[in-house]
């Protein structure tokens, strides 16, 4: 940690910091530059971030050196990790990994043969909410645990693992019982509670990552669940606000080369969310194969016009298989197989 | 609703979205023009929000007219609504309201010490944490429900009203018993489990922006908390996530008017989380009351250098009594008091 | 400045950083962390500045710890610079300034009108555009040198001072003789001859922020027209470009706070175009008062059906009557005067 | 056009706006609904254009349903357009055109060594400011017409085209004489009078995005160009700007299709300013290859240690190398060649 003084700053108040931070049993280095003096810290950062600096009389800024998220980091886990999902399915190694479905479970019968075509084409995992976050409290809010039943089935006859969204810290028993990655949403990233509950279980978790949330935050949250004992974290980028409304939302393309530089954690591009309309998503499921990530999770529906939710970000069943050729031709242009 | 057709959209296709307008028992109206041809539909948009209509082919774009939310509008309910927060406090009217405190609850000699300088200065409300979202779990995670037995305290020895953060849809028992005004965090404004928790309580609610989120998001969160028929509902302005960073968020100030014109809410500015410093605390907070804003809600504390959390943003005891000062002028300056 | 090694940075790597150092003339300070090294840089800066350190192997990050605007920053030069814009007004002062006028200059009759009743309202800069820049090459450009014409000739009815945009390096003697004061444009913040030809000039500088620029990028901007040797620079905040919708642009009210702590320059407010709506311009001109703005620029239109560009945010001649009642109450409760 | 009214507009509202409508021989077509009344206009909305009807009594919201774009648009001008650059080069076929070299031209001897080298690894095109765009007056500008004299020296013993920024309206004779292709820089996207210079040149234009401009923004520049009869203009994403800091800027890949979707014109990717760093440089390459651009335009330099600009996100010429190989074998997988 590097705490940078005032231009003004008395020697009293130098003394003063330099006492607090020899009290944590930490050891200050102290540079007096033409302008400005630095006090640089030698010792576990962690003790002196439960003290806001920033507020002692005399301080300008405090920097940060050492990173704040640890167990998730690659500083000192150079192999991106490779989760096992199922019995022979694993995320994070050279094979990428395709989970694709509708946005939510309309019905039975459609869930059935949707999941049939998706994994004809080549999906290994099935997605599909049961517990949906919609934007209005008069829209759809999904099938609970008839959805989940339903997404079991699915996986009973076509073999598929299933990843479906947890949103209540007291449904974690249902998805214990029926999902095989429980996802955690975007608008949730940042609730904690429900990330400790999650940390708690032995399944992956396949975490999005906010619309408004940094890198940084993003890796906090992983954090959160991984402190907690569950080392199965898969980050998900699924596109960010910004002043742009072409599309729904901006895919931060960047954030897969800095994942892969910061995090061990496999990570995993959704380009339906960003996209917002059918036509985009094909450049942006490319994209991020093209840019290194793990996996995509793609929203498909055979009949958008009787979509309950997002209709016109989902690829059409012929769609969704011309694409898995396009990203089996990439995936070997990079080396990775699918 | 509008549905504005492709230049290329064939007869048969308008034809086609024509019949489904109709058998939902809405009447379209086309307008054929030069370059494309429009279709408004008259009658409740409602029933055609569950329409995909976007996914239709021949469709170019499809229009809102009407507002999705309905309940917290200020279309059809021109007053602000002045709402109850305790025996002889409401907010909404032309008394300005003044919510102060600390970040968190850290122990009981230190709020109450608190609670009595901010209730000298003139706030009519303590506000505290005793559940604290922190974006590293290795931060302090607050005193849980013996901070809210302080607050509680606090009120009893004080006659100020309490307002705290709910964080788990488990815990509104809890906040029943201790809290007068119930807080929903930034990062849980789309948290819909936990706003239709507090919906189902008599406690006033104060609603905070996501960082991320627009106004009409906002305002469907509301609507969340609304319908399930609690309609004591504040919102809270506490800024939004922009490129800028030498503040922690960029104030929305706009969103001052823009709030006084959609809905009949009552609206607070929260000046410390987008301050950031506790330099910058105060003009903000001027900004807020001099647009518009029923109420302030900012932190203070006695000793930042131990405080637990936000401590760079608090302001010292006698900062506050300045501010007080100033904002009595203002308001008076604006017709309102304080 | 402070360099940051990586964890893995060889004794090499840093003794090659070192010797660079030192060739400079500079001082390094070595700190070892437990995890990081870290070598702090004692001298000017600006020397090591040219030298890209950041791609120096085995460094992970480098830091500033001088501004890197040197003459326009508050650190010696703790008064805001009181700025002489015609005879008997100067900017910075206690007094607010308001400017008023049209957003373009339409014609001499309507110019006139509107000039004399800005400056019964107590206006005293007229502002209006004789060189407009336009999103579309189809839309009015501007009368061009007749525009600045008219203005002169409302100066000489009026006694109002005249503000209008300058958008070429070539037409810097036109503005010499027509205008008093010379704005720089939003989308112009960055084109770095303008601001060296204007640099040029003793006529004072209203240099608008961009909509993506930080607070440091406005500031280095006045820099280049300050270090040119035209000292009398303003500033003027008039919204950024963020996710929200509903105004045209976001005002950055924190920046008035932030730009009163980093520089000597005045600080403008421009409440027109963040409102793009004429019923939000109000609150947030009397926000940007309220937060210490030293002067307001505002549309005024009284014909805004005809208006030829921004009809919609432009205020009606009484609605900017009763703001500048408003605003002469607010500023007198804050200690100033208007 | 659609004009909504607001749910209290009169009779004698709507008539006026209707009377306006026919005054410009437009036709309206009156949609009442439920709630508000929508007046559809029929005929060429650019005539309406330049009426402000947000502004007139009663309206609630105009809505576009014509682009304001024409002659980029894709709308009757299905194929993208195929630029001539040089003789024995065009872009926007199925050849993919890379543009590499130093951020600026620093000496002839280093730029030569350096087209040398970009071309062996396969680039056509030499990329080199000669005029640059600093934030910092203090900081290094450029060599001027110099530099220009080496990057034809350059193209004369390479063969490579020369892509090079101009920023002044009274550089274009220099820019006639000594460059290839015009850069117009993020910085001057909307310096209409710079836009228009090079409208009336032969010189293909390379247009990058402005870090805050909208797609819709940067459609309405390339038509400012285009409509001054300069037909070769070049799309450029070099990424915006948002609230993520870990990379530069945040490469805006869903711009892609959009822009495919929208524009005739050639879309290239800069994938080095939004990396700001050396080792995100190819991730983003690869990716805007995969989503469908026609080139990339990227930095390289062999000694970075020395380079005067940009240092830490040029590519050393080994990387830039191994970027080739891969980008060949993508654009073999998409069906295109390189």
């Amino acid at each position: 940690m590097l705490i940078v003084l005032k231009k003004t700053a008395t020697k009293k108040q130098a003394d003063h910091i330099l006492a607090e931070i020899k009290k944590l049993k930490l050891k200050p280095v102290v540079s007096k530059g033409v302008e400005k003096t630095v006090i640089g810290v030698i010792g576990d950062e962690a003790k002196l971030r439960t003290k806001p600096l920033e507020v002692f009389a005399g301080v300008e800024r405090v920097i940060d050196v050492q990173t704040p998220f640890k167990m998730v980091s690659r500083e000192d886990h150079r192999q991106t990790s490779e989760i096992k999902l199922g019995k022979n399915l694993t995320i994070g190694g050279k094979e990428i990994v395709v989970m694709a479905g509708p946005c939510t479970v309309e019905n039975k019968k459609r869930l059935l043969s949707l999941a049939h075509s998706v994994k004809e084409s080549g999906a290994t995992v099935l997605r599909g909410g049961a517990f949906k976050p919609r934007t209005s409290p008069y829209d759809f809010q999904g099938l609970g645990e008839t959805g989940l039943k339903y997404l079991k089935a699915a996986k009973k006859e076509t073999g598929l693992l299933v990843v479906t969204e947890m949103m209540d810290v007291r449904d974690l028993p249902l998805f214990e019982k029926y999902a095989d990655i429980i996802q955690i949403g975007a608008r949730n990233m940042q609730n904690y509670n429900l990330l400790k509950e999650v940390g708690k279980s032995k399944k992956p978790v396949l975490l999005k990552r906010g619309m408004a949330n940094t890198i940084k935050d993003f890796l906090m949250a992983a954090e959160y669940i991984y402190s907690q004992g569950n080392h199965s974290v898969i980050l998900c980028e699924r596109g960010i606000r910004t002043f742009e409304t072409s599309t729904r939302f901006s895919l931060d393309i960047g954030s897969v080369p800095v994942l892969k530089s910061e995090t061990h954690l496999p990570v995993v591009i959704d380009p339906s969310h960003p996209a917002g309309k059918r036509k985009y998503v094909a450049a942006l499921a490319k994209a991020g194969i093209a840019a290194g990530a793990d996996g995509i999770i793609v929203e498909v529906h055979d009949n958008p016009e009787e979509a309950v939710c997002d209709g016109p970000q989902a690829l059409l069943p012929d769609m969704f298989e011309t694409l898995m050729t396009d990203l089996r031709k990439i995936a070997q242009a990079i080396g990775r197989s699918l």
